[in-house]
């Protein structure tokens, strides 16, 4: 029981969530009745990454645009923006963090439609939004996010497709739970793969469009697990000027599957590969990409671009757990860290 | 001609900036007369930290929430979100920036205010916008910004001002020339410094509330300069997982002036530092954070907290471009940069 049991465990996660998604359209067919003119979401650590997947899907199918809040100006500037046209969201694992529940105390008060997703409901959090989305991914042990982090992405996809009424969507997003098994069985290859970065002190993670919130789940879990530096970046932002730092053999690992953004981040890796002679380690099921990676991990072909972000991420976390792992580290004892973290 | 002349440039270019606040009164006096519910800002590298700023500053000052727009949304994805009740800003040095202009584009098409602020009027960025700000730095020869990067926040600093119509506000940035020719004086501590750091691979930086965008100019910087992965960091971000990379040595720099948010930032790198035995490099003047420093950058005291970017940016220009020649790397060509990045 732990952080292995719980990313083998998504599958039928995310199965069981999808088979309850009546609680998401009932939330859905309140909300089409409130009106907003703009979303602004309050996360932190994981749950911060699914408020940049809700970001990208919220903008593009339900063409909302999406701020990302800064606590700070709830809580310690104590002078929070006009949020009375908005949908305000917050998201937490524990739903216990003071700052994210001080963002959505605030809008409550100034009028603002307000949604609470989290994995406990009974929580502060959940008592003070006015709607509440429990994304049932069952008790998390592991003190790093695995189910919790799917089924929250999962969440948000089901909330995107609710607003948007798309039943075609609902019908994409019921293949997930067999996508996801297929890349655990991934396990050996990428178990196998990670021996080489046993020694990696640091490297950048590169993902764009709906997979920039991979490259940001793929870095924290590297870093609060295995501590290797590692930074995400979108293929836009990091030529503009951290792309400096790559010299010969400087790990880039990126998450690239096919989709409107495939062809430019594939231009990326090529120019780091040939012409700064980096190492790649790719998720990829375009062939170009796998084809350039010291270490390739193929992706199924066929999946939609927004529903790849809950599929790439598998890879990613056995990657992270496995290197941890042949560190001789713990990886349900990240050095400094506890289940829920609280801060203002 | 070069970097280090437009470090030392800046009280000039800042002074300059202020004598001709008309521009950016006349703008505010007709944004005045435009309704809109939030803003966008659209930008990359130093500007996209300048937009950081702007997020705090709109926020608390004039309560406008504030949204960093995904650019991809705009370009690759082809399906922006709705923006005809946003204010949308597009902040670039060079005006040239593909993805940025078509932020802009698509917002006016969509009945946005649209607002450019740039280095160069004449650009794209500047023809697509309805309203400019230009920064007035005066030509920037070095890839890495230094002048153009104070000027914008010193725009938006106006800007904030004058929609707010703070006579106090305006008083207080009067100050601004003088206090950044002070930190200019720290130059000879700050070369000597910097040599302790020649083999630093990596380190993270620490900033919050209006100096969360101080801790990502100087990654950028040290990144893109000296190689070095920095990683920045929002003191409660930096709670949420990557503290645990943190071991014996492991270097931390962080901008934590006195204000509100100081206690809570001093309270992190004295954890770090007698828990953890972090090496701290801080810039402050709080007696408690420079005593915990193996390298202190001691701040003026009394600086207004939301002025205080501007002034913690100039000793970590010195500690970047010093470390670059201590490496005996050039900071004027830095590998693989160009002074204008085109990205869509």
């Amino acid at each position: 029981m732990g952080l292995y049991h719980e990313i083998l465990e998504q599958p039928n996660v995310l199965g069981g969530i999808l088979k309850n998604r009546e609680q998401v359209e009932g939330v859905c067919a309140q909300l089409g009745r409130r009106r907003f003119e703009f979303v602004m979401i309050a996360a932190r650590g994981s749950s911060d990454h699914a408020a940049l997947y809700a970001k990208y899907l919220l903008g593009m199918v339900n063409r909302l645009p999406v701020a990302l809040a800064a606590p700070s100006l709830f809580t310690f500037y104590e002078s929070p923006p006009r949020l009375a046209n908005a949908l305000v969201i917050g998201i937490s694992q524990s739903g216990a963090s003071e700052d994210i529940v001080s963002v959505l105390r605030s809008a409550r008060q100034q009028g603002a439609a307000t949604l609470a997703i989290t994995n406990h409901a009974a929580s502060a959090l959940g008592e003070t939004a006015e709607w509440v989305l429990d994304v049932r991914a069952g008790e998390e042990r592991a003190i790093a996010a695995s189910k919790t982090y799917t089924a929250t992405l999962l969440t948000v996809a089901l909330l995107s497709a609710g607003l948007a009424q798309d039943a075609a969507r609902f019908a994409e997003l019921e293949r997930l739970p067999e996508l996801v098994s297929r890349m655990l069985e991934e396990d050996l290859r990428v178990q196998r793969m990670v021996e080489r970065y046993r020694y990696m002190a640091q490297c950048i993670v590169l993902g764009r469009g709906f997979n920039y919130t991979t490259a940001f789940e793929w870095s924290l879990k590297l870093k609060e697990l295995a501590y290797v530096a590692a930074e995400p970046y979108s293929s836009a932002d990091f030529q503009h000027g951290p792309i400096a730092l790559v010299e010969n053999g400087f790990p880039v690992l990126a998450a690239l599957p096919s989709g409107r953004v495939s062809d430019e981040m594939v231009a990326l890796v090529r120019r780091l590969v040939v012409e700064r002679q980096a190492e790649l380690v790719a998720i990829s099921d375009v062939q170009g990409a796998l084809e350039l990676a010291r270490s390739p991990i193929p992706l199924p072909a066929g999946i939609p671009e927004w529903i790849s972000p809950m599929v790439c991420v598998i890879p990613a976390q056995l990657f992270c757990y496995h290197i941890t792992r042949a560190k001789g580290l713990d990886p349900e004892h990240p050095r400094g860290l506890a289940k829920v973290t609280l801060t203002r």
